[in-house]
């Protein structure tokens, strides 16, 4: 085991929205201090950290000089510019590391790399030309999806495709980036795992939780997920293999799709995830302090849930029913602080204990 | 009621410690920025803060500059200069208020305070002569406690008296600061509550808890108390009187001494108290965010406990079990990110669940 980071040691963290200021606070309650890069002006995460950065992840000149003055450094986004980590990987360790970037930055990476451990994914086909995707339809069928290979989230750069005759529009709606067309899944229901995987390779994984969601964005996640025992155990271990292929450290998110021929992959996210929130309330240890705990080389907490909970996004004007909210015994509040509300910005988000 | 402090609000905190510090992230997890006044260098509290000014509490020209611009002014030390708060009060809202700062910081004042409520003390007398701690041995008898006045927390500032012959060298210890004669209690064990009353007079208590201190610190807090159901509702009531009483607005922390006459109130505390640290993890609204709540001028949190909790303090040297503590999947670490590890200081604690 790489020795751990001792108290009063810095995090360098590349982001500073919700997912990083709750990283900071995480790691302030281990005795770290945190550093945010990030090219806003009032960046969420600068509030709770002892020192913020503010620069584009395309300025490898700060991104040097952020390195050379924290311990290690960290993410809340995946699209993390190749030539920065260049330059960190030069200085100071970066966790999780490349092998994660790589894979869960381009979506036709991941489900080979998926495919690749024996892991079932939807039906996929690369789409680099409308002759691609015209092909891919033939073969995959309606309805799919088309997907940019890269930097999206939130369902932005998708398009449904619901019959053949759509090729041409889907296609130019891409303009011109990468894409992957992925069949739709006959699903039941959609879970996600929260692993994640130690400096000494111990693998923790909590509770599966299930996902609802509303235009393209996560609603709710509710703990424990509806699964079969046989489904809970098969999650698990295809976490330990996602984890263990890739020599991970820190916390993974894992959505997987229920289908009656078992669990398929849908997205990993080399990062704290937005369905993992309920741990705040539903674990000693809660989702960011485990990432915390991996990157700084410390004990793992075990993950054992103590509440069954009901997360809540806060999405736009969901924000106006804070004052509410906060009367509920039962529900915990959790805000990012943003200044300005916006249509489908998560401005925070409400642990209800069951 | 008072309008509720809008998300984004700015909370003004008078201290950097550990209290601060947890005050700081508590606020955050309400979307609220915290800006610390501290004389320290590097506060643990300003790495968690949205702001920090170095000032001492004397200087009125800064403490006017860092009114102005937060919207309400809190503090986790009771000794606050006059001056300072002569500043403030013509600025901005300072909760809790004077009253509950003239009752604790003065340990006559205090003890007058709750008899006059009707609340049972230690049996006590003013000593500024030494005559006057002669005549008060003569009555109270020994053993007994001869402490400062003012300035006195974790011990300092006290001698045990244990004969009358003793009166003269006790008193030279004060140093001619006024003091307190207060007589030794035979009590079966110390409790405390951590009571909190909101803008809209709102009054909730959180459960006892079992205190247990070493070398004049609290060692360790243990919930639930070993109480009666009678001690249990007696400890509720004088705590409501005692918020009434002044009006109070905040988290207050109440030391009381279990007897077999009955509870007697040992000590008040304007503040987030180190005796309630365990609802932390043992509570979803913890003692730092009801006092958040409570001085925003929002709703407070209903102080349930779903877990029985042990609160140890990791004092100097202790801090280096923190890998060990780490390990246990019972046990919730929080530390305070100090660079010096010194004996007698506070360095963290862990909150077990039991």
């Amino acid at each position: 085991m790489t020795s751990p980071l001792p108290i009063g040691a810095t995090i360098g963290i590349l982001g500073g929205g919700q997912l990083g200021r709750m990283l900071s606070m995480a790691a302030a309650r281990l005795g770290l201090k945190t550093h945010i890069l990030a090219p806003d002006a009032a960046p969420p995460a600068g509030e709770v950290a002892a020192c913020v950065s503010r620069a584009s992840y395309e300025d490898t000149q700060a991104i040097r000089a952020f390195a050379e003055r924290v311990d290690v450094i960290t993410y809340e986004f995946e699209n993390i510019p190749a030539e920065a980590l260049d330059v960190i990987e030069d200085i100071c360790p970066i966790r999780p590391g490349r092998a994660a970037l790589a894979v869960s930055q381009d979506r036709l990476t991941e489900k080979d790399f998926l495919n690749g451990l024996g892991l079932s994914t939807a039906p996929f086909a690369a789409v680099d030309t409308l002759l691609d995707l015209k092909a891919a339809l033939a073969r995959i069928g309606t309805p799919a999806i088309l997907k940019s290979r890269r930097f999206g989230y939130d369902g932005k750069g998708q398009v449904h495709v619901s019959d053949a005759s759509e090729a041409a529009k889907a296609f130019a709606a891409m303009k011109g980036a990468p894409a992957i067309l992925e069949g739709v899944v006959a699903f039941t229901r959609e879970v996600s795992v929260i692993g994640a995987r130690s400096t000494d390779s111990a693998v923790v994984c909590y509770d599966p939780g299930e996902n609802t969601h509303k235009d393209g964005i996560l609603s709710r996640t509710t703990v424990p997920a509806r699964l079969t025992m046989a489904a809970r155990t098969d999650a698990v271990i295809l976490t330990g293999h996602i984890l263990n292929a890739l020599n991970y450290v820190g916390v993974m998110g894992i959505e997987l799709f229920v289908t009656e021929g078992g669990l398929l992959v849908n997205e990993i996210a080399p990062r704290v995830h937005n369905s993992g929130h309920w741990t705040q309330n539903g674990c000693l240890v809660d989702q960011f302090e485990q990432h915390i705990r991996a990157i700084a080389g410390w004990p793992l907490g075990d993950g054992a849930r103590h509440s069954d909970v009901e997360m809540t996004n806060l999405i736009g004007e969901d924000i106006a029913r804070v004052g509410d909210l906060a009367r509920d015994p039962a529900r915990a509040l959790h805000l990012y602080g943003k200044a300005e509300t916006r249509a489908g910005r998560k401005m925070g988000h409400v642990n209800r204990i069951m």
